[in-house]
């Protein structure tokens, strides 16, 4: 969040310029002061896929909370130019007093669900565009992306360990989002200790090639970490790897890990092998170029478990969930008993539905989910139906943080209440239509 | 870089947990103080590209001098038990002292250009593996892909604008990454305070929609910013807002954006209202969705500015720059004066060239380059080469920073070189072949 060339801890310039030029002008029309709310929403899921996740709410929070103009952020902005000293002097002040409900972080949406609800003065709601998106744009990809993963692996462990193929701090919050939505385990230390996403890992090529061979390297490890670790057999040939790793590890060998090669015939070979050479409870984790498509592919093999890196991280095709930021209603004044009005541009290609919204799931009889109902008003309490927003900023105060467990179980639940659909790998539509509902008499 | 939950200034955790159970193995057989090289290349380039650009070298030298153990981290690490108590007591002592090699930042690269090259204690190196791989495969993905945007645009000014579809802080690091390979300004705050990068915007569509009309907004934008600003003129119907732009800001208006729409025509149309009503001189904007190709298909659209947002900060199809970091030498002993060995491992499908490496770019009498060339030794200096290998660390003393401006220029000069194929955006093979020297005689 923070940038470690100034140890700094405030957010507040993880933001676009354009936001403080309008913040300046707004502040000499007199528009800063109008109500407004904004909503974040997708316009449709990445292509072909079924449902989203939501993620990055809690981060959010944290960021919201350190969304604050200090002397060094104020000294960058005045010597830049970028606003005036009366822009400055407000942002000198900046705390958001607003309201904000959002879904619940973990919690599948659709085309058009509002995501996160802002209402608060224009200029208090406008600054964080661009830090709410850059963290709910990237979370909720990673972790929509890692859901199909979780569903394609049917149970078994599934260890995130992309951190080397994305940002470094995208790593950190890639590996929360991934633990959101089912991973066992991350190989980032940093979310570990920031989270406590369990973190997991044991050795890599170069720990087999900095000793003297092979046997050399097990002898180390297996001493270092005990028979309970896991052997990296792919270096040089894997059936007298796995022949040296029983030999040297015993039959209670924790786990042996394929990392190249075809890894379905690979698997059944060293199983075979593993269980001829009686270590039949030694586990097999392969990883390697893994996407949800590959590991549904290795559902029929003998493997215990999957390591992930590129394709988590990069969203396995979707590295953003293309989620914006749009102001749907405002006062005329500032007044807060002043009536909103609707809003929306009619920009070619890219209609907004003006307006505040709520939303509810829908349900049949059995508790599967048949519709997300986007309503332009608070929805009466439904049977068949469950609220999806949540208060998450209560006039300015922060009251929507809670553990990434609940998130992590909300999502579960979340998934588990969708149709059969959902769980599909093809490209397809939504698993649930989104339907708007109006007030009567509107 | 940090977290700003605690304020902490280490990048240390920014690592893999088994890269700290290959330390306590190797510390516990001895191998963690053999001299060791590592070297980080790319295998291949993103599909189809003609050449990568390297990036992300100046984050990495000020993630390495803050790559400290401190208290919070070794706590968290005990804790969490991910290794013992004697490989805590190295890692509180943690500091480089090897050195490392690597290409320019801003350079050109080609499949096994040995981008960064590390000498020292295989303990020592062999840490640095992710933070290194994450800050390098980001930047450079970025960086690759922006120079090819910076290519299409032909002098026209790139506005980097991608912060809210990628990470927060990734989107800080492709503003910088963007600018080195040539773009003008970016909309990030954060990058114009951390890296001086100019920073650039003027207001979206909610801006205009909390005030009472357009015109009510444009008055109020061109009040606070002056009739240099740009209007964004496709909220509701360009035409009427063309006029009403130039009505309310002077045939001296700066700027107009267009954010939606069939943009070779909308611009076309634009540019012929302005000249109608006498605004020659004010420029026209595009935005929104644009990549290399959109970009060149605007070449003969009467465009005075390119924002690129999503495109960008996702690579363009290439979110990662694919780039691993591999033991390629080592010592039997920790003896200074002992021979390094070449080792690589054989597994299917990854080969690795063992044995540390040297690189020059080889030109023609023209001053066009003709080949990457990768050597086993260090090369005698020749005519019509210019070596690749910078001196970045030297005995733990970081000597290679230098300002963003050098790594901008550099990469001016090194694309210029390339021949033209480099130009082409079709996909192809790299617009140079990679040869490999050996030593005569070994």
């Amino acid at each position: 969040m923070t940038d470690h060339t100034t140890g700094g801890a405030s957010s507040a310039l993880l933001t676009d310029h354009y936001e403080l030029t309008m913040l300046e002008g707004a502040l000499r029309s007199g528009a800063a002061h109008r109500r407004t709310v904004f909503e974040m929403f997708a316009r449709r899921l990445p292509e072909g896929r079924r449902y989203g996740v939501v993620a990055g709410t809690g981060r959010f929070l944290d960021a919201l909370r350190d969304f604050r103009f200090g002397t060094e952020e104020l000294d960058y902005l005045a010597d830049a130019r970028v606003v005036d000293e009366a822009t400055l002097d407000w942002l000198a002040d900046y705390r958001f007093t607003g309201d904000a409900w959002g879904y619940g972080e973990g919690e599948c949406y659709f085309p058009g669900s509002p995501i996160l609800v802002v209402e608060g003065s224009f200029a208090e709601a406008v600054v964080l565009e661009t830090v709410a998106l850059s963290i709910y744009n990237h979370d909720t990809a990673i972790a929509s992306a890692a859901s199909r993963m979780t569903t394609a692996a049917h149970g078994r462990p599934l260890i995130e360990m992309g951190s080397r193929r994305t940002h470094e701090e995208a790593a950190v919050a890639s590996a929360r989002a991934a633990y959101i939505s089912g991973f066992a385990t991350t190989s980032n230390l940093a979310a570990g200790h920031r989270y406590g996403v369990p973190t997991a890992g044991t050795s890599a090529h170069a720990f087999i090639l900095v000793h003297d061979n092979e046997r050399h390297a097990f002898r180390s490890q297996l001493e270092a970490l005990g028979s309970g670790t896991t052997l990296l057999v792919d270096t040089f040939d894997v059936e007298r790897a796995v022949q040296a790793a029983v030999e040297l590890g015993g039959t209670g060998l924790g786990g042996v890990r394929i990392d190249s090669g075809d890894l379905a015939p690979t698997a059944a070979r060293v199983r075979e092998q593993l269980d001829r050479l009686g270590a039949t409870g030694t586990r097999i984790v392969v990883t390697g170029d893994l996407d949800e498509y590959a590991i549904q592919a290795l559902a029929i093999a003998p493997v215990d478990g999957y390591g992930v890196g590129t394709s988590l991280v990069t969203g396995s095709g979707a590295p953003t969930a293309s989620l914006v930021y749009k102001l749907v209603a405002r006062s005329h004044g500032a007044d807060p008993a002043a009536p909103l009005e609707p809003v929306a541009k009619r920009s070619v290609g890219k209609p907004s539905k003006g307006g505040r919204k709520w939303a509810a799931r829908a349900f049949d009889e059995a508790g599967t989910a048949t519709a997300e109902v986007v309503f332009d008003h608070e929805p009466p309490q439904r049977p068949f139906t469950r609220p999806l927003l949540r208060r998450l900023v209560d006039g300015g105060e922060i009251v929507g943080t809670e553990p990434l467990a609940a998130a992590r179980e909300r999502h579960a639940r979340s998934v588990a209440e969708l149709p059969a659909a959902a769980q599909q790998m093809s490209r397809g539509e939504p698993a649930l239509p989104t339907r708007f509902e109006q007030r009567v008499g509107v």
